[in-house]
């Protein structure tokens, strides 16, 4: 198993960050991943992270949405958010709107997760993806932590890697080395996501790992200057998940500190915002049936409208049709635009699709249709939205609308 | 050419409305269409209707996107909204986007339409529908219109309604006789529209006809609330276009007066209802390859919360691709529900599908998962969704998404 070789102009690389090889996580960290009988495919569906090392620290971020699954009731209400030491998840159900009984299985999972791992049950994080509405088998998930227990290992991350993937086409996870003041340390990372993905996070489990020594609050800061740069740009299909989590684990076995405020904070930083946009994007890659990826970033001067117009162009069926067809249709851009901000008319957009402007203050100009044609086709599209001010700016990455989206959700089962 | 037999619980019949024949107009009303080299298939695309009464009243509504259309700007600020006896319009290309230019056009063709109706300027609604971002051909419009001109008559509705339509698949018109205290009034409607259809009325046009008298205030009254309850109860994409546009025009020839405040406005204002909520139903229906219509009801106490979480569940691409698939997922109304509502959980969320209960509380309950699976194969499915409160309701109409929404709008051109 081998990653995607990644590659996108929108996250460019880094002269101190390497690649390395996949299924090794930073030292300090053990995991593993089994079939217990949760997926009807027979597939790995119950995972376990540990981290060994007592002083671990931590951050976590979870979705926004008010129909919360247990598991994440669970983990937000019981746990130690900043000394987490384990993860014990499972794929094929997510354990939501499943009322008291949902939390009571989630809490036991907690339990279970606890024992296997060898840690105290507040520092264990319980994450559950897959079908909503549907009571989780307590027995199956106490039956896969202990297999998963004795299958611990240093070497172990592709294996929890599968027992998260659910519609998944590919795998979404990524192991760096990052070279900052006082040494080099590793950091890794699992996730998975494909729909119901955007505004805050995703249908997406994210688990990163590093052997960097952290404070929790660098740990805090971190994690959330660089989900707030990735998980929350992009969007699939403009659903909100019930179960959206993203775990840091630093266990701190390198010995090399990344204190506040320092040149090590800022390059552990820059590594951590690029794996962590990587995944973003490969998350929208995979986007169910995604064709094609597509940026918009909108400038002017009042920053909701900037989010709120390039939040329509992101989310607007017509738009994702478009880009799936390699279509440069920007009169739909112009008219997601101007729902986005109603009561403005006559509003003065301008757009430019691949560098060719091809609107200026609300108004057709001319260009090469047969250029911009051209330049549609590619994997990556990025449109440039202008509204009147200036001094805001944000950017949405986006996955294309195709039958494969209509294949996967009209056949996916309760 | 005949109008599907209309049916739906959600729209019953009335005892003082009858159907008859759809190409007359009421009395007092002409109209044509024509094929005038605007679209590329060379179908009709330029249409004109004229009141020929000097007295006649109307209203009007637009669509609210920041971005209007060159046609909707000029007839919102050059006419005389409550006294319009004319319209002129074309599809194949919407005239949005256009800037300067594009007003200029739209305003020339209101002139075209003042000299071959014979009415003034000011009493000549224009509309466009089609591709946005191309100028319209102007000399084609005004040919277009004046060949119209030879050919207007009263029998003429159903060649103004070929000359609206774009990508419908079905026509949306209607023609009835109502019964109301001091005689019998005709009440006629063209209408167009089949994607980028939300949150106000739609990508839609409507043209209402009536013999009966009305005052303009009456005529504005009863188009308001009708219209509230019709166009913009529906969703196909979540998509507000650029030109949307309602105008009912009263002609008064039938000597019948609808008095306000009388039992005639309310039977009046019953079949002008019914007759709304018809078209926007055969909008939802037509839906760019929808095979099934949802209606989501959510009641509740709040209604900003009642309306977000209704427009939430009938703009879910998953609840949607579900209702495509004749599936009962409800776990995603409860997402999407929850991603309507950030920051409120535990949201004690009730769920129903077609009076079946599903999730009380935010809990899974036990149903016949066997007969629920029957019951959303039909062509109509009902989604009833319980927030916190009470006092407050709504509901919205959608359209499912399937293979031919792709279809359909990742082949249509720029």
């Amino acid at each position: 198993m081998s990653a995607q070789p990644f590659s996108s102009r929108w996250v460019p690389g880094l002269s101190h960050v390497r690649d390395v090889a996949l299924d090794r996580l930073p030292q300090g960290f053990r995991a593993a991943g089994v079939a217990a009988g949760i997926k009807p495919s027979g597939g790995h569906d119950v995972g376990l992270l540990v981290c060994d090392s007592a002083d671990a620290t931590s951050a976590a971020r979870f979705t926004r949405s008010g129909v919360q699954a247990a598991p994440v009731l669970v983990t937000r209400e019981r746990c130690r958010l900043d000394a987490l030491r384990a993860v014990a998840v499972n794929s094929g159900n997510a354990n939501a709107a499943t009322g008291s009984l949902g939390y009571q299985l989630a809490a036991k999972m907690q339990g279970a997760g606890a024992m296997c791992a060898g840690v105290h049950e507040d520092q264990v994080a319980v994450c559950s993806t897959g079908v909503i509405g549907v009571q989780l088998d307590g027995r199956a998930i106490v039956s896969g932590l202990s297999a998963a227990r004795g299958q611990l290992r240093p070497d172990g991350a592709q294996d929890l890697q599968l027992a998260i993937e659910t519609t998944d086409l590919f795998h979404k996870h990524a192991a760096l080395e990052v070279d900052i003041p006082g040494g080099t340390v590793s950091l890794t990372a699992q996730c998975k996501g494909a729909g119901m993905i955007q505004p805050s996070h995703a249908t997406m489990l994210c688990f990163v790992e590093t052997d960097a020594v952290l404070s929790a609050e660098t740990a805090d800061l971190l994690l959330g200057v660089t989900v707030k740069r990735s998980f929350d740009r992009i969007t699939v299909d403009g659903q909100l998940s019930t179960n959206d989590t993203v775990i840091l684990i630093a266990g701190g076995a390198s010995g090399v500190t990344v204190e506040p405020e320092s040149e090590a904070e800022v390059r552990f930083g820059e590594a951590l915002d690029m794996l962590l946009r990587r995944l973003a994007l490969l998350i929208v890659r995979d986007g169910e049936g995604s064709a094609r990826v597509g940026r918009v970033v909108v400038r002017g001067g009042h920053q909701p409208n900037v989010e709120r117009a390039a939040r329509a162009v992101a989310n607007s069926p017509l738009v994702k049709t478009a880009l799936h067809g390699g279509d440069p249709n920007w009169g739909r851009v112009a008219q997601a635009v101007g729902m986005a901000l109603p009561e403005t008319a006559p509003l003065p957009v301008d757009i430019a699709i691949e560098g060719m402007q091809v609107c200026v203050a609300g108004q057709a100009v001319g260009h090469d249709a047969e250029a911009l044609a051209a330049r549609v086709q590619g994997a990556e599209v990025e449109y440039v939205i202008g509204l009147p001010g200036d001094g805001c700016e944000t950017e949405v990455f986006f996955s294309d609308f195709g039958h494969e989206y209509i294949r996967i959700n009209a056949e996916y089962t309760t």
